[in-house]
């Protein structure tokens, strides 16, 4: 074995501080949404800009232009997971020198001043008090685009969505999102009138003691694999560090169904967390190979295991043991019906698994033409109910309902919303090549047996960080790059 | 009004960008030791070793060089306090830069390896297993000592000292502690005398439950002022950040007086970082002046307070409700003669008011020994011996109860011990000038009302950060430099 070149070792040692000031910021983000008093916001504000500061300024010294250049003129004497890691360094570095200093901070403090003021403008459905706010955070965001844009040699929307999933381009999934669009009218008339035939489930009321809710979320995620903390927060997600993820749920009295749904999807993203490979972990080719694929493992057990009928069979005694529950709500049949309610409406965060991808198709749509210059904000909530009427039939009743919904555009996060829907059209595939691997996996998940499907995940996703490109990673997985096919089929299996 | 020239904006820039970074680390410090799952360590350290690069980075950045010589020159431009603030600017760059960076490294990390050691050999009673260790550290702290003396022109232990309380020195406090080593004998024997002609105090019997022992600190902490985050955490602390200061408390079921004396000791630490100059918080003159100066505010609330008769009228309903205490033991009285119980004892944190200087003197006049070279760390556990018997007459059984008590020497921390004794003698010297200020303090505190006395330290320390020397501080409050005299007084007054 031949020794790596000092170049190369010093970036490596260069991208691992990085990494621990990287789990660094992860920590006190995790601790501004479960543990800081709301006092302490201005003083957090001032820890992470400084802190952030010193993630960009690593990459900035100019030692590490030159570690790159020497490590890739000797980039034979490197094995293929540093070659790998070479790779992604230098992207990271790219991506990180291509945006001017004071661009990258007017969009920070324009998106931070752009998302206070959404607050307020949501709760008042005025569109109008956003707009001049807005029209900066796209305005830096344009400019952002053509700066990645020139370093990728990519289109303009490629190159934000390139910072949330590496590689991924609209003209491989571009299709596979129209065709879905395409899809949908006569896939949901068909879902609705085999609905209309089938008795309505039997609700749940009462309280559900939030105690016992958050037990719930530590066990289940427990047994899926999950040590680390469960906490409580007002939006549920996954955080902390490297060798310290941490999991939040929500805590509703009134519906214990948020909690039990965050706390499937954030134990998914948390085993991948987990599973990057260890020998790599500080390193860029160890982290999550994106966002997109982050979902997938968040979705494969949200919504793959979350709502199968046989995992419905394990969870429904769980459940009413959990609340004291008793009688026909807390069948295992009556689980399945809930779950597979579908209907058209207005807000994304609160759709099924069959309309949430025209909620994400119609945000892309829009935010690709608004990136391009081919449409005007202020025509935006007029494009946003027309795309509402071709998508899915319906017309929001104010701009609250409707383009001011989500926090992604105010505060700077352009070119995310596609990661939802890929994700989900990867679980679906990878979910598929599981049970082709694994046949008994049914039977397995009602006995709340999960070991196995685990184990597949990690070798198959986990353990590969970024090694391995999306597509490769789908290909070595399940035999085909993606195919919404599988995604499709899983839908008619489960709806229809 | 003057322009302060660029150069020194510039450094209250870089300044309050490494403050930022503190604060960073002042909350991960904090989430070590109450929040983070054990089988996170590792990930944490890496965190804390970035972040502690990073922050000393920011002072070895070369333009901070220049910025610090164009300043000076252009001193008469700015006003008093950016001045002293420039003042304290050059004295933390010439410290961080004082210590060669692989010195600093090596230091930390056989820091960090001795301190795991010394909890077996503590565990062990074994000093022959840690010698080795404690070897190296103290060979890395006589290097520090070296380098620190050379800039600041002082003897190498107060090289060391000065990390803690800037401007102290032996030369000055050196006599007052050797003045109480001679007092003690004497005073001690007098207090035993008293002390065998009164009752014993009514002891406190049961369990105490721990989540009325939180409500209880929470409580008392907010009276005084506080209303940060209060927590569970195996040594109590007060920690955090600028802006975001949480405090913790040790919570034993047996006995409610440790979580009694920490919730006082930690709030009086965080009044002190509430009440720094909020305009300057961010800025080394906005910092805390010293350790010295730090704990004579924890020791206010724990000790002259804590302890006082009149607060204790106040105190005994409280804890009796907090308990569901009834009878004889729950009085003001008999908690005024539990408090003021004197024992010739082994440990330090379990010494009382009146012992606990001569276990600091011991530790400073040993660690000056061993810092100077003067002595072989192989005759430390019997020079300790030796030493708590002409101070206290008492001998260790063995070196647990002896030399390997303390975290402080394995743990690189030399030159620490005298700030607890310099604290509790300017808190007797502080209360004593508030008392004068305000001759209705006593009857204050026998209502519970701490507003006059918490004002009045907000008004003469506090607020001051680090404009005033401590010297000038304790002039300025109290008519004169530290006067052991008044410690003594104090304890003459409450223990004979």
């Amino acid at each position: 074995m031949t020794t790596p070149p000092a170049a190369y070792l010093a970036l490596e040692r260069q991208f691992a501080r990085r990494a621990g000031l990287q789990g660094a910021l992860g920590i006190l983000n995790w601790d501004s949404r479960t543990m800081m008093p709301a006092a302490s916001a201005a003083a957090r504000a001032d820890q992470v800009a400084a802190l952030e500061g010193a993630i960009h300024a690593a990459l900035l010294d100019p030692r590490v232009d030159d570690w790159l250049d020497s490590a890739a003129g000797n980039a034979h004497l490197l094995d293929d997971w540093q070659r790998a890691n070479l790779t992604e360094m230098r992207r990271e570095h790219r991506l990180a020198t291509a945006v001017p200093a004071d661009l990258v901070e007017a969009n920070a403090r324009d998106a931070a001043r752009c998302e206070v003021v959404w607050r307020t403008a949501k709760a008042r459905n005025d569109y109008g008090l956003l707009l001049p706010h807005l029209r900066q955070v796209l305005a830096h965001q344009r400019e952002i685009a053509a700066a990645n844009a020139a370093v990728l040699d990519c289109g303009l929307y490629d190159a934000l969505h390139e910072i949330y999933e590496p590689g991924s381009r609209v003209a491989d999934y571009g299709p596979i999102f129209d065709d879905y669009a395409a899809f949908l009218p006569g896939f949901l008339a068909e879902v609705e009138a085999v609905q209309d035939q089938e008795p309505a489930p039997a609700p749940f009321q009462g309280l559900f003691d939030v105690t016992a809710q958050r037990e719930l979320v530590q066990r289940l995620a427990g047994v899926l694999g999950f040590a680390g903390r469960v906490d409580q927060s007002l939006h549920a997600f996954c955080g902390g560090a490297t060798g310290d993820v941490r999991i939040t749920t929500r805590l509703d009295p009134d519906n214990f169904f948020k909690a039990l749904k965050s706390g499937l999807h954030e134990a998914g993203h948390a085993l991948y967390e987990m599973g990057r490979p260890a020998a790599w972990a500080a390193q860029p080719v160890g982290l999550a190979r994106g966002l997109a694929v982050h979902e997938s493992q968040s979705l494969t057990f949200d919504m793959q295991v979350g709502r199968h009928p046989r995992f419905l069979e394990w969870l429904a005694p769980q459940l009413a043991a959990a609340f004291g529950g008793q009688g026909v709500a807390w069948t295992a049949d009556n689980l399945r019906r809930r779950f597979r309610r579908v209907e058209r409406s207005f807000i994304r965060v609160d759709a099924d698994e069959v309309t949430y991808p025209a909620h994400v198709i119609l945000r892309w749509r829009l935010e690709q033409a608004l990136i391009q210059g081919a449409m005007d904000l202020a025509d935006l909530p007029d494009a946003w109910n027309q795309g509402m009427r071709e998508l899915l039939g319906i017309t929001p009743p104010d701009t609250a309902m409707g383009c001011l919904q989500d926090i992604h555009w105010p505060s700077g996060a352009w070119g995310y919303f596609p990661t939802y829907t890929l994700g989900a059209m990867m679980a679906a595939q990878l979910f598929q090549a599981a049970l082709t691997a694994m046949p008994d996996l049914p039977d397995r998940l009602a006995r709340g047996d999960f070991a196995g499907l685990v184990a597949w995940l990690g070798e198959n996703v986990h353990r590969w960080g970024r090694y391995l490109s999306t597509r490769d990673m789908m290909v070595r997985a399940t035999g085909k790059p993606l195919d919404a096919g599988i995604f499709k089929a899983h839908l008619r299996a489960r709806y229809l």
